[in-house]
């Protein structure tokens, strides 16, 4: 057991903030590759939950699990140019084997579109075959300049989906029904609210026709891309002859999807919620969700008794429940379950237990709640209950507030210094991206689909001209 | 949907037999680099129940699942040189991003030991911290020359478990408890029996003091190494400074162990149970495991709606359930079953419906069992228990039957020639054992826990040396 150290406030220094809780939160190691990061059990913890609840939401709808080769042969990445061009320089390259050069070098899969293209061509001749709605859940690698433990790792874990459909209509209809999973799962199981829309398109997906983004807002008032949907049309399946009879008998290319969510939700779920403490894990997602500490057990027997008993009536309620009964003191044993983000502790000792109670304290609000022998399984309930729509409720509020809307670009320029993200008309391409990007270093998060403010002016604050499509701008991870 | 395919008899052609059952079967599609392949539904499905199903088994005896790189950096694998003289060969190497020179090459883990060696050096400092039980679930690469699907592919995916201990003797207990978890799980779940020993040191893995293993026996008569778990003593502490300060404050280097199973436990599944009309899953670990079938349902109603209250009365019980409603005919759907490996199927038709019952058919014996409307849930649930151990033990009959003892090398090479499994006293060398390969094809199985046989003979079939090491040959996947 490593000593608690000190974490740096939010307020003086999120940056540092995230690396301290991360790392005395017990959730990361640096690997022995620049860039990478070994997850230690609290954090794959989270993430197998994620896998566990998403995949749930997943099977409901129709979506069945594969798992493709690690490796793209350099001629099936030629055959989309778009997509190569968009992923090239960050391409880990396999040239030799056992010392012996290869005689086609092989890209480690930065995501798996042609892959799945190569696969789908074989396993479809009829519009009967479809649609196929596949999805694996794997390690992809894209080699980034800079990295930030679970929010830009060289390697990373994700779940991607592909789809391929008889009908633009359909794939279309699909690309919206998982982005609304992705919004309602990060809702419902991470407790983020989040702004969903479309991507511009100089921020789209390489290879897409558009791309669907749920984007949070993390304490420090950056952005975080949190899942994204693409509608692929025929880009993928007409280089990759993906194509079908029709009902008219004729052939006819696929329209395709992708989509995903990966490892960088551990970096959301950390910066939605933590606080200077260190990390607090929403209820639902928690792989610990009580933490039960004996105080003086050496002086008083009942302790043990009592926090055992009340171990196993959670465990049977279907509670994940940790206890700890270490001769470690109360103050560390209380920091210890703080800084590891159990949303709530339960405090057993003696003088408590003279008045048949146990202490209650919520990791969100550090409220204390005293709470009677015989009631503490129904409290919990409550409280674990109130705890999750809490850690939401705080967060979507802070979101709302945070979204402020401007008319000109020196009010841009003042409202992105202040952390806040813009929402207004804007008209510009991809090239005034570029621009305000370097000037400000906001970039368009997304085009939302509802509008989270009234906007009554109507010209684009960059370019001046009228426009009605109005983005929202953020600094973003 | 494609055709069905004719299926090779095994008595004919075991390998293409094989071949066929997993092509026909939807277990798997060759993947775009040679040596790989691709996890369709049915079988990702599988190894999805074998990872949910063995991860409990783990975690009640403390097991946390980690994640560790895909990369390995150069220097960190030279630190143990039996290991990497090991894997050397199979190598595969990132040596560019991008089009530009690295300046180290990393390679694609082959397996994680010296990557848990860096991690386990910084997170460990006195005796109290011990033991670490880690797991991970992933991808490992080893390019394999001569490759088949499930068995031996390049890329693969398994569990490994790394520990470290404070103790030889727990360390060496944790290796038999593993092996121990690997044997209960395949018997219970994969209906697989298998001989547990200990490996030669000819066999043993690069880098282990000694490796325990569980041995299958394949339709074909062939071994298959479903499990192993090495005890590791202190052959990575020492080069990855894995030191503790023990009891009496003086630093120790800890006590290894490494363990895994793989996806050629899907390879063992179909060669141990399948049969000329293709796989047979036992139910304990079926994505699918009962599957109805309606018959004629264009021709009378009662059909549609019996199939669907079944559908969801199963479904209610907990059990996987796959209702074909299709106007397809009734001899496609029964082999489309059939061919898929489902236990259990059911079929519903207009002459059983007059007569107030449906046909159950079991898919290890297609024995038909006529079953009344009011039963159908009772007799599916005793059935599939039925399925599960008849499928063991006709396994068990097999393995004990086919082996056998010899006295002599040429009963040896007769035995070996006829399929057998041999047990018998051996006292040969590595090089020894490298000869009897060559010459017959055989090689060192195990030196079981548990005799299969009675053995009175003590002289060494090889050698002629008097031994009491009673080893199984045989020839192997």
């Amino acid at each position: 057991m490593k000593k608690l150290e000190k974490i740096t406030p939010q307020s003086e220094n999120f940056a540092r903030w995230y690396t301290d809780v991360i790392q005395n939160g017990d959730l990361m190691a640096y690997g022995s590759t620049k860039g990478s990061i070994i997850f230690k059990p609290l954090s794959f913890g989270i993430w197998d939950n994620i896998r566990l609840n998403l995949d749930k939401k997943f099977k409901s709808v129709g979506v069945q699990n594969v798992n493709l080769p690690l490796l793209i042969p350099e001629s099936l990445l030629q055959k989309e140019k778009d997509h190569l061009q968009g992923f090239n320089p960050e391409l880990a390259t396999v040239t030799e084997v056992g010392g012996k050069k290869l005689a086609e070098k092989y890209y480690i899969r930065p995501t798996s579109e042609t892959l799945f293209g190569e696969f789908f061509k074989n396993e479809i001749n009829s519009y009967n075959d479809l649609p196929l709605i596949y999805n694996q859940w794997v390690n992809v690698l894209r080699w980034e300049k800079t990295t930030n433990p679970f929010l830009r790792t060289r390697e990373f874990l994700w779940q991607e989906g592909h789809t391929i459909h008889s009908s633009e209509e359909e794939a279309k209809l699909l690309t919206t029904k998982m982005l609304n999973i992705y919004k309602e799962f990060v809702s419902d199981y991470l407790a983020i609210p989040v702004m969903d829309g479309q991507k511009t398109e100089h921020e789209k997906f390489s290879g897409a026709d558009f791309t669907f983004t749920i984007e949070a807002m993390m304490k420090d008032g950056k952005a975080l891309q949190a899942g994204t949907s693409h509608y692929l049309g025929q880009n993928f399946a007409k280089p990759f002859d993906i194509s079908f009879k029709n009902k008219e008998n004729k052939l006819e290319y696929a329209y395709g999807t992708s989509w995903g969510v990966s490892t960088r939700l551990l970096g959301a779920l950390i910066m939605t919620h933590g606080d200077d403490r260190g990390i607090i894990i929403p209820p639902k997602i928690a792989p610990t969700q009580v933490d039960i500490i004996e105080l003086f057990a050496n002086k008083d027997q009942r302790v043990h008794e009592v926090a055992s008993q009340i171990k196993s009536d959670l465990l049977l309620k279907g509670y994940e429940v940790k206890l700890d009964d270490s001769d470690k003191g109360a103050g560390f044993k209380a920091a210890n379950s703080e800084i590891h983000g159990t949303p709530l502790r339960i405090e057993v000792g003696p003088r408590d237990l003279n008045e048949n109670q146990v202490l209650l304290v919520r990791r969100d609000t550090l409220e204390k709640v005293y709470c009677p022998l015989g009631n503490v399984v129904e409290t919990v309930e409550k409280l674990l209950v109130d705890i999750q729509n809490n850690l939401f409720n705080e967060a979507k509020k802070r979101l709302l507030s945070n979204i402020v809307s401007i008319s000109t670009y020196d009010e841009f320029k003042k409202a992105i210094d202040e952390g806040k993200w813009v929402y207004a008309p804007f008209d510009g391409d991809g090239e005034d991206e570029k621009k305000i990007k370097e000037e400000t270093g906001a970039s368009t998060r997304c085009i939302p689909f509802v509008k989270p403010l009234e906007i009554e002016n109507d010209t684009c604050f960059f370019t001046n001209r009228k426009t009605k499509r109005l983005v929202i701008f953020a600094k973003s991870y």
